[in-house]
């Protein structure tokens, strides 16, 4: 039934929709008073801490004077801005990118998701996912009628690599999962999946037929000596790997929502076709600003990646000093600690940490089975993020049970 | 399968596509020479001849600068933009609108409409809608897995109001149908559902506990002496009526991808959690160009009316003079024209208008089954599109049976 579709479409604990939770009865639970300090939303980025690439605006006034031509463009994207995204991005993940029917500009990269997503699965199939992952990822496959077959990620095993149990995701396949979709680097981790664990999923992928989207929106963000491996780069044919990236978190330009998929020209042409009935285009001027991306000024990339891993070590330190478990992250700017055992439940903490501390996270819950753990994205202001993580660490004390 | 469902979302022939058609073998069948003129694309306004509404370049500049509060606003759109709107809209519509739970902001009207109908219809749901109507409700309707069952409009008839089949429609609800989709004004045809067909359709709909989708994107051009009934303020139970509008046509706004849905607030909280896993959001500061809207100076709604009026006139006559049979709009910038029986096929037709004389029209049959059918829209260059009409009707001549 189409009511209990949407139930499991739940958004009152999504990022960025706090606003619409009533506060709920968290006073009766407070212990201590309210801890002060400047509130800080970690459900995403601060795009006013770190703002949008430069250019942006001077793109998107260009396209707003050449009117009608940048209005109205193929549903896929401007045939002009998909080429020159096609070169940077074959450079960038260092294989080919068609540039007539390998990439579709989309509503940001959740767009993406969506249209590979309704694009690769049926009604009943399996569909291998990771936990934890985007917390979309699941909503998908199961609003499309498909089946998850998780994949456990021992984010905190200290293996090498991001930790992705490739004996489930074998079995995943062998029990007939033909999609395998996934984050990497991982939201919410912030693992790098070694070139070991790229090469053995691509490896099965080919034995089994299986079609990967993979999801790489922060692989631009890499701390110092990381490493990146492609998927797309492993030799796995063209057609059985689609790329999703987009401009919305290291470059700040979520506002502007664009995104793009590549790779798989027939898995394009189907999400063209569906981005004809779902949303007709991304905005027409707004493609414009995809001409920024890739061509930052020099060393604008490295001091944004600097910035970002100056606050990751300080709050690592924070969470650490404070007993909290936690793996460093290698890209991206999300933290996934691990709470200990507290006296209230975690979406009660949830809620006091936003009204008693003044900070928001996500909780672990959206992203798979883990109770004990919230998410928060460190794109922030520095003291300010540095300051909340210490208020969070001290929340942590106060309701440790 | 996943590949029928996609063949049957075939964008081709959809408006905007016509660049991603090879030419074929046209030349073959060319009689006489090409007809020189300045080339016309009918298949959607020309922005650059009736530009945006004044002040949205402002307003998204003003959101730019405004950062992270505009960039990341609730799912379902910023809530000061919806409060504003809200107002505005009930009192167009003559129905009060909730503020709080009656609105959803979505990448244009295109991404309302996806969004209700997923919320709305179940695999094997029949859902009733018009022929001819928008392209796109019968594609929705059968993505989704609901069957289509058309309701006929007399829209050449003559007969009072927009000619719906009343009779078909009570039947396809005896027959169950649980929603109804219908675009009033109505695009390909420009015509206006009566204040008779309006009652008659919510006394049905009423009565057997039908949900209403009403598509008035174009509800702000009306013709001189015309008045439109809000199917909203009929006294349906606010549950049962979704109305969908947005600025991209009258207000030529088209390149920002705005739309709103207001009305039914369980019906617009499902699309909120859709939209969560579909786009997140129409772009965030692209929202703020709804600011624009219902306030435009005194005088330039009237002007815009009375540009499109004396090009509808015009083209109407050239039509008419050249033994067209067409029905004249009586709101909307569309014209749906019957062409006489001709030595080629209509795809053919279509593509000979586009190489031999310019011209870019949609195919009849993207509308229902109509063969012999093109639609126009003539939001464009006064002159260009008078003189391409002249070129059309010579091509008729050419080619006539």
């Amino acid at each position: 039934m189409i009511i209990d579709r949407f139930a499991a479409l739940a958004t009152a604990n999504a990022p960025g929709q706090e606003v619409r939770q009533a506060a709920g009865n968290v006073g009766g639970l407070m212990r201590g008073e309210k801890i002060p300090g400047r509130p800080v939303d970690f459900s995403h980025g601060d795009v006013d801490a770190f703002p949008p690439a430069p250019g942006a605006c001077d793109h998107f006034s260009k396209a707003l004077a050449a009117g009608g031509r940048q209005a109205y463009t193929e549903y896929r994207g401007s045939a002009d801005i998909r080429a020159e995204l096609s070169e940077a991005l074959a450079a960038f993940t260092g294989a080919p990118v068609s540039r007539d029917n390998g990439t579709i500009i989309t509503p940001g990269t959740q767009g993406a998701l969506f249209l590979a997503v309704a694009s690769l699965v049926n009604a009943g199939d399996k569909v291998a996912i990771v936990e934890p992952d985007y917390f979309a990822n699941r909503k998908l496959v199961e609003f499309f009628g498909g089946q998850p077959a998780p994949v456990r990620m021992d984010y905190l095993g200290g293996s090498e690599g991001a930790g992705l149990d490739l004996v489930q995701l074998k079995a995943a396949f062998e029990a007939g999962a033909r999609v395998f979709l996934f984050s990497n680097p991982s939201n919410p981790t912030g693992a790098i999946y070694s070139k070991r664990e790229i090469g053995e999923i691509a490896r099965l992928a080919a034995a089994f037929g299986v079609t990967v989207i993979a999801d790489q929106l922060y692989s631009r963000l890499l701390y110092a000596n990381q490493t990146f491996a492609h998927i797309r780069a492993t030799g796995l044919p063209e057609e059985r790997v689609l790329t999703i990236m987009g401009p919305s978190k290291t470059e700040s330009l979520s506002g502007y929502r664009l995104g793009i998929a590549f790779g798989a020209p027939a898995v394009i042409e189907r999400m063209e076709k569906l981005q004809a009935i779902v949303s007709l285009r991304a905005a027409g001027y707004n493609q414009a600003v995809l001409r920024t991306w890739f061509r930052e000024p020099a060393g604008w990339l490295e001091e944004r990646i600097r910035q970002h891993e100056a606050i990751r070590n300080d709050i690592l330190r924070v969470f650490c000093d404070g007993g909290l478990l936690v793996r460093g992250p290698q890209a991206g700017s999300y933290l996934f600690p691990t709470l200990p055992r507290l006296v209230v439940a975690l979406h009660d903490f949830v809620r006091l940490l936003r009204h008693q501390a003044g900070i928001i996270v996500t909780p672990g819950t959206e992203f798979g089975p883990y109770p004990n753990s919230v998410r928060l994205n460190f794109s922030q202001d520095h003291a300010a993020a540095v300051a909340a993580g210490r208020r969070m660490v001290e929340m942590v004390h106060r309701y440790h049970a």
